[in-house]
């Protein structure tokens, strides 16, 4: 064996990869179509908490906008007025997209909020009829015509383009079955991403095992067609992590805390890993043992944040051109 | 003094109502108005949980429902097969209307559920849409006919027309200010019932201290009339129940806990005293201070979720009269 092999193998054999990586091409993409749009898409971010990492957020969703060519105006706002913000907002012809930096109440008034953003301006894609369509395979808008696509919501959907750019989803296979075979671990299963993966990830074609502290469930595609809807099945409650992760091509964590870290003695080595939580839900030893490892995704949900407002814009124009050609 | 005089004074000088007597005339109404209609309306219950509080409300619909002349189905549903069976009566014909006993999942999933709901069928007032417009005093879903009136949430409404009936409400004052000078005390601020209600009785006037665990913040009309919306401002956290409660003149909780009992000794004496939660949030002894007290409210919101069903009904028959006339 000669020495540079040796060397090789006693590095670890799998690779970490950036979320500035992944999101480089998508950036480049975005740049050159607010280049042909003519004008700066102007985008809002309301900040009503203290929160240091909503901040930081804020400011680089600000940075990577500047970079991009959008507009980025952020409103600092009392949390008690923030509804009122909001609409007026949703009324301003010169602003395109809206988001708001979570939590604000930290309870379901947020999700109230979540629902106030016009489902026009709403780059998150938080509205109950983003999430609706999603759970139901719903593509477009505007049926027969399917010229405006939906907007997904963009933390799971920056979840599937990673999954798709780690060469998770097999080009292979037909578009709708590029899982097809894989069974995938999604750790939270908060309405707002944990759920909505586990069942795009299910829709696609993959075995997903969806946990959080009330157990764990299985979201498969299942067969209610008529509802174009994955199946979701409770596990035993004798069933746990540790059966399931070592069986698992690919392991998503989410986990706002900490103090949380998923045991790695669960992760077969050559496993897909990823975590999207803003606290390290994996200790570096999982370098051991992943084959990719994605340690944070927030550059590439800006991506797609920036890449939802300019499906806002292109929706828009086509309702325009539309209703101008029925007059 | 007379015996007869010395028996009244040493006896409470409050009153306690029962809900059952609140309802009673509704109830008449309800029924007159479903003989008017020349069929049976049809109501829908889905059960999801294995509450045994859900099961006896659910029975209790049932009754009233039969007894008021509407017809009534509760379905027994696993909970990871709801939202099929949601979708499924939202397009049946001969359902007006839909409720779910809730708690199904106990987190934000039951939020995505009431928004799944048909807003045609949404006989409780779940659906964001009519949350939105009592927030914003919007009284039509119609403008400019003005003629479907919106749906109210129906705790909420049960709870306002129980203060009407209580007199706190003086019919002497304009429409919309029925409640001018009235203190408020609301003990719970949850999205469903608590902030709703503390809005609306602002928006009738009311000077409304809404309390819960992090804190208390006070409603009150406001002066952003363009947005037609009660102003909200966290008091400072030195201002506490004791502070506030002696200088009300209604005090109404929803604490959902046994453990929970209002301090009977921060109650003026004569005070309207109103308890929504399941759990009973008095001792017996605020019967000796209040002066009407009412220990539940069940069969009003009962009331009001028919009320709520017979005017779907109407509303769908104005805006069918209205398309047949544009044809």
């Amino acid at each position: 064996m000669s020495e540079e092999k040796a060397e090789v193998i006693s590095s670890p054999a799998g690779r970490t990869i950036l979320a500035s990586t992944i999101a480089k091409p998508f950036a480049e993409e975005i740049a050159a179509q607010v280049e042909g749009l003519g004008f700066k898409p102007k985008l809002v971010g309301f900040l009503s908490n203290a929160d240091p990492a909503a901040r930081m957020y804020a400011n680089w969703t600000g940075k990577t906008c500047e970079g991009l060519g959008f507009e980025y105006e952020l409103v600092e706002v009392e949390k008690n007025e923030l509804e009122s913000a909001i609409i007026k907002a949703n009324k301003k012809d010169d602003v395109h997209g809206i988001m708001v930096y979570f939590p604000v109440f930290g309870d379901n008034q947020d999700q109230y909020l979540q629902q106030l953003i016009s489902v026009d301006k709403d780059v998150e894609g938080l509205n109950f009829m983003y999430y609706h369509n999603l759970y139901h395979n719903v593509r477009f808008l505007d049926p027969p015509f399917n010229e405006q696509k939906c907007i997904l919501p963009c933390t799971p959907l920056a979840l599937v383009k990673i999954l798709e750019y780690l060469g998770v989803y097999n080009k292979l296979l037909h578009y709708g079955n590029r899982l097809y075979g894989k069974k995938i671990m999604v750790v939270n299963r908060s309405e707002i991403v944990g759920r909505p993966l586990a069942a795009l990830l299910a829709n696609d074609g993959a075995t997903v095992y969806s946990v959080d502290i009330n157990g764990i469930q299985h979201f498969s595609r299942g067969d209610d067609l008529s509802e174009k809807r994955h199946k979701v099945e409770d596990l035993d409650s004798s069933v746990t992590v540790k059966d399931l992760a070592p069986h698992c091509d690919v392991i998503i964590t989410g986990v706002p805390s900490d103090a949380y870290k998923f045991p790695i003695e669960y992760v077969r080595n050559g496993t897909v890993v990823l975590n999207f939580s803003s606290s390290k839900n994996f200790s570096d030893e999982i370098k051991q043992k992943a084959s990719l490892y994605v340690p944070s995704i927030g550059k590439v949900t800006i991506a797609m944040l920036l890449r939802n407002l300019l499906r806002l814009i292109r929706n828009k124009r086509i309702a325009e051109s539309r209703r101008n050609s029925e007059d």
